[in-house]
């Protein structure tokens, strides 16, 4: 339909990088894309951390279980941040902690960094390079904070690895339009979900079985019930709370 | 740089439409972008709803205080979804509730739907038309969940007006590349920063000066002072959890 809709439906997640690292002026179109993103109230309230220390790296690739986190053309993670308002409110002698601990205030931060981010992955993108979201830095937030030095009313949320890629990863077929998108109001009927789900099953296991000559058949739903068997990272809410985030 | 990079940068908030509908074949171009974001662990936890209908546009538009909402190409509605994913456990036959109602499953719903509508956003002004987010919704979300129909386990995050611009409204000038993007590390020499935010401010009251002919002055920082003085939106940590998310 149009070259950019092109680029923004080519998305894939790239993990195999060649050793070549990012320019500073590719660096530098890469974040001011990410500020061009819409801002709640203009808030602002994201940081990006842009890691080149090798040993950093390695020790975020141990914490996150991505190796290629240590290996690609460069490494950012994208915190939400509030701590910049704390210095505000000492510039401007108010107090703003009770409007700091809210939960609309954690959920407006994560919103803002999250569109901030995704506008870098396609600038990236568009500059040819590939990009892969690593949620995994969760996994371990404390030790990720030390590495990164993180003060009170920040928290990193994910890191992005950004590279040459060494190859071209496969796309995988998202849940149909018509489970996604509802008209006018969410479309409840469970029977009607479902069989879009079970359809859904057959498109996914045919594209493992393509993928993996056969050997592999996993359906959508049987994997979605393997990752919510058990709860994860169920140290966020105290870790969060303890950063100044979703107190009250 | 690169025209894509040129598009991603010249966002700006569109508030005021042509009276003339999005297509369907625009519709799905968006959507299907949206679609194409990265997602935790292929969870895709989130969905759009669509909104045509006058009188729930209206009602909308009413939460929000936003006119553009009710006279616009398009109106979507982004949500963070894991009732997706309790119909999953009723065909999969496992209890994920533990799973679903950890700050951090929170977390993660919350940024899939952001990715999306990001690139929904950006998806739209490829095709040539403007945007704003909306999250006004969030005044009142026990309205919004009324007027569309919203079960158990999803919440409707913001809004996103699409339509013909009827004007250009002007772009915002961001925080310093430096002030956002740390090397690293987190930055937290206090002094660096706010001396940052000081010349920031100066960039920010040039800025309304000259838009408004010498009538507004006001520096950011005095904003966000303004904006975080009294908590908001204090009903949402009960709302999350009523609907299953963030209780632990």
């Amino acid at each position: 339909m149009n070259q950019f809709i092109d680029l923004i439906q080519n998305h894939r997640s790239i993990r195999h990088f060649e050793d070549r690292r990012l320019t500073d002026e590719q660096i530098k179109a890469i974040v001011e894309s990410a500020q061009s993103a819409a801002t709640s109230s203009f808030v602002q309230a994201y940081t990006i951390i842009g890691v080149k220390d090798k040993e950093k790296k390695k020790k975020l690739a141990e914490c996150s279980g991505n190796q290629h986190v240590e290996n690609n053309g460069h490494l950012l993670v994208f915190c939400a941040d509030l701590h910049r308002h704390e210095l505000i409110a000492e510039m401007e002698k108010v107090d703003i902690y009770p409007a700091l601990e809210t939960t609309e205030t954690f959920m407006v931060a994560i919103i803002d960094a999250a569109l901030a981010a995704q506008n870098a992955a396609l600038a990236a993108e568009a500059l040819g390079l590939g990009i892969c979201y690593i949620g995994g830095l969760r996994n371990n937030l404390e030790e990720v904070s030390k590495v990164l030095n993180i003060p009170k009313f920040v928290i990193p949320l994910f890191g992005m690895t950004i590279g040459y890629p060494l190859n071209q990863s496969s796309q995988k077929p998202r849940l149909p339009f018509e489970h996604i998108y509802h008209e006018d109001e969410y479309q409840s009927d469970a029977a009607v979900l479902k069989k879009q789900l079970e359809d859904y099953n057959k498109t996914i296991q045919q594209y493992y079985m393509e993928r993996t000559n056969g050997k592999r058949d996993d359906t959508w739903t049987s994997q979605m019930a393997v990752k919510f068997k058990v709860p994860t990272r169920t140290y966020m809410k105290d870790f969060v709370e303890k950063q100044g985030f979703n107190k009250k």
